[in-house]
């Protein structure tokens, strides 16, 4: 097999990880895997990194929507490009440390950074796409019996300057570098056991999902699963790559992700799980939104788009809209925003005309969302009867609906949000057996 | 002018001498000059990653011939080849954070690390030779008008595997660039003001010298002058380099390293040194030395080819050599050794038989050597003779002679060594005016 593992920040975050990780890279060469391994920054490094060029350039605090990367008025593509030069070195040296490692424990290795990768990327400093991969130099040194240790989140572009993937864009290269190998598996090995129905810390009874399909996964991923980045799960599908997610602290399995088809075929073969009980894979739940409700403004073309153009222009994302019925030409429209972007959200809002007249705004950060995951939502109707019968019993009023082929959610009183997720992960059979 | 300024691993140890650093380039580039600027790792870093290397395979202490560099039974080339790519970012992060600073201050910078350079190297991993400097990259960038910033210390080898120059390898990464480029001056930018006719911290009038010929620096390296790596040294002396060794800290000069006809030229014009008084540039004194003398050996061929062969192969340097006049074909063989390689000499000595005889060893810790190093050296004869009546009226009994072009080296019982270093400073005319 061609097995490709990618270790994340806390798998190496010391000597002694990076020592258990080399262990495990020399069991898997030993039987008789070829291994190409993608290794993360160890932990820490990255931010101190940053922290460094944020601290020595004296700019605006750090732009929430890139993460601790820099933002304001002395930002630059120059500057952009040194970032990108400065925060690769971290995966370099882990990527350097593992492969000798792995040669202090019998094995053989090299480590392959940015600019021998053949990872080739566009010129978009901090958030690079990947453009080509040639995987000649990696194939070769694989065929002379070595591990290959590839430093992750970074490529060159055409000219050879280094460039990063953007936060988690380790999970990125690993599924680009497995896509480009032919890879049979791609383990992302990390600090939790795989993917649960929801976070065990609201939800004791969360379950490991065994099998779950890409689409299923990015709705997670969208809606806060932290295990993988989103752009990997996608680049996944595109190239039907088969995603592991697996604990770096033991051997036990984790949760595929594959393929839609294979998803029954891999939960049928687990006794634990009969098939028909699964429709849902997970629920979630985001306290970090906020509600905004234009009060009877006109229902006439040009508005909304007005009201949403303004808004995307000033970088404020929208999650659910919600239009009501007409009435006498006039509506009300609500929508979730970040509660993060309400303050500028509203900014934008008080400025408009729309048709000629000032916006009535009420907003309300006291929601909270739950959303309900599952291939098997293609059934929408059944599954949201259950679920509004589920809140009703527990007298949870609920605000706004939405519904996709993969998802739904509901805004309710950020009060209830976490009976609510505790109800519906009851009520979708997600439960883990009691002992 | 093309200027290359070199920044040392004390100049950029924090992130305030970074942006001092800055300073210093954006006023050279706003001077008319193009720049380019070759940067160590920030202090202490390049240990940081060593010290993780070390701890984590476990290896025999340190070499003390390379430095904290790794020795011992574990060392391999792929273990050195990773050395390499992970020390090698030291450098790479400092260059990005001075290429930072300098967008901050409105000046324009690009950072360029080993495979981005132009810097082609054979493949002898942590001690690796240029082969070829390919300029095309760093021109291109200083025609776009940005001060480049080259990581140095590194280079690639033919398949873009990161390599480095060795210990103070950012001098000859200077020097070397300052060649290819052709640059007008190669300023070396260090902690200390210039080059000292002997270390102030034992002779108190040691004065900064204004020129030195390429050849009394490389004598001055080699007795242990830390300012220049020598190596470099023989690099600006091959393409002709005009080295200026001075402080980052402020604007004086230092210290011209120039092609012989060019020192009087310099000194002649500096009114505080008439040329004529002039034949020494410097005295060193080197207490790391041990006197082993083989006592009455056979004076016939082989047998001294066998001792200093055995020597060699043991990695055991040998610095003076003298041979007494034989006597009944007989004679007595001293030489001086480092003291940390005495014990090694000593085994390596015990277990020969030139001419099928045990040798008869006796060996001598308590000895200073001191050198004189000058152009003036030439005429030999006055110089010894000086010398020698000044250690005489010191009552100072010399143990050891040798000469050479430029140097001439005595040595002396260790408790006399600083006596004799101050008396030969002040005799040779170097002492700074007394105020």
């Amino acid at each position: 097999m061609l097995v490709l593992q990618k270790y994340g920040g806390s798998s190496v975050a010391d000597l002694d990880r990076i020592r258990a990780c080399a262990d495990r890279c020399v069991a898997t060469a030993e039987a008789g895997n070829d291994l190409v391994v993608v290794v993360s920054a160890m932990k820490g490094e990255t931010n101190r990194l940053i922290g460094m060029a944020n601290a020595l350039v004296e700019h605006a605090p750090a732009d929430a929507d890139r993460g601790p990367y820099v933002t304001a008025a002395k930002r630059s593509v120059d500057h952009d490009r040194e970032l990108d030069q400065l925060v690769a070195t971290g995966e370099k040296v882990s990527a350097a440390l593992l492969a000798m490692a792995i040669g202090d424990r019998g094995g053989r290795a090299v480590s392959l950074a940015g600019h021998q990768l053949g990872m080739t990327t566009d010129r978009t400093f901090t958030r690079a796409k990947i453009t080509d991969i040639s995987e000649q130099r990696i194939r070769s040194e694989l065929e002379e019996g070595r591990v290959v240790v590839c430093a992750g989140f970074q490529g060159t572009d055409a000219r050879g300057d280094i460039t990063t993937l953007g936060r988690g864009g380790s999970d990125t290269s690993a599924v680009a570098l497995a896509a480009a190998l032919g890879a049979d598996v791609c383990e992302i090995l990390t600090d939790v056991d795989g993917v649960y129905t929801t976070d065990p810390r609201i939800v004791p009874r969360a379950r490991k999902v065994l099998a779950m399909s890409y689409d299923e996964m990015l709705e997670l991923a969208s809606l806060g699963a932290k295990v993988l980045q989103i752009r990997s799960v996608a680049f996944a599908k595109k190239y039907g790559v088969r995603v592991h997610v697996r604990s770096s602290l033991h051997e036990g399995p984790g949760t595929m992700i594959v393929p839609a088809d294979e998803v029954a075929r891999l939960r049928g073969q687990n006794g634990k799980q009969p098939m028909e009980a699964i429709e849902v894979s997970g629920v979630a739940l985001q306290r970090d939104e906020a509600k905004v409700t234009l009060v009877d403004v006109p229902d006439v073309p040009g508005v909304i788009a007005e009201v949403f153009g303004a808004l995307g222009s000033a970088g404020v994302s929208v999650d659910m809209i919600l239009q009501n019925a007409s009435r006498n030409d006039r509506t009300d429209i609500t929508f979730t925003v970040a509660e993060a972007d309400l303050e500028s959200a509203t900014t934008v809002l008080t400025g408009l005309r729309p048709g000629g007249e000032e916006l009535t705004l009420a907003t309300d950060r006291a929601i909270a969302k739950i959303s309900v995951v599952g291939l098997g939502l293609r059934s929408h109707a059944e599954v949201a009867a259950k679920a509004f019968g589920v809140l009703a019993a527990d007298n949870v009023n609920v605000q706004m609906v939405s519904n996709s082929e993969l998802k739904m959610s509901v805004v309710v009183h950020e009060r209830y949000g976490e009976l609510a997720l505790r109800s519906l992960h009851t009520a979708f059979g997600l439960d883990a057996p009691s002992r």
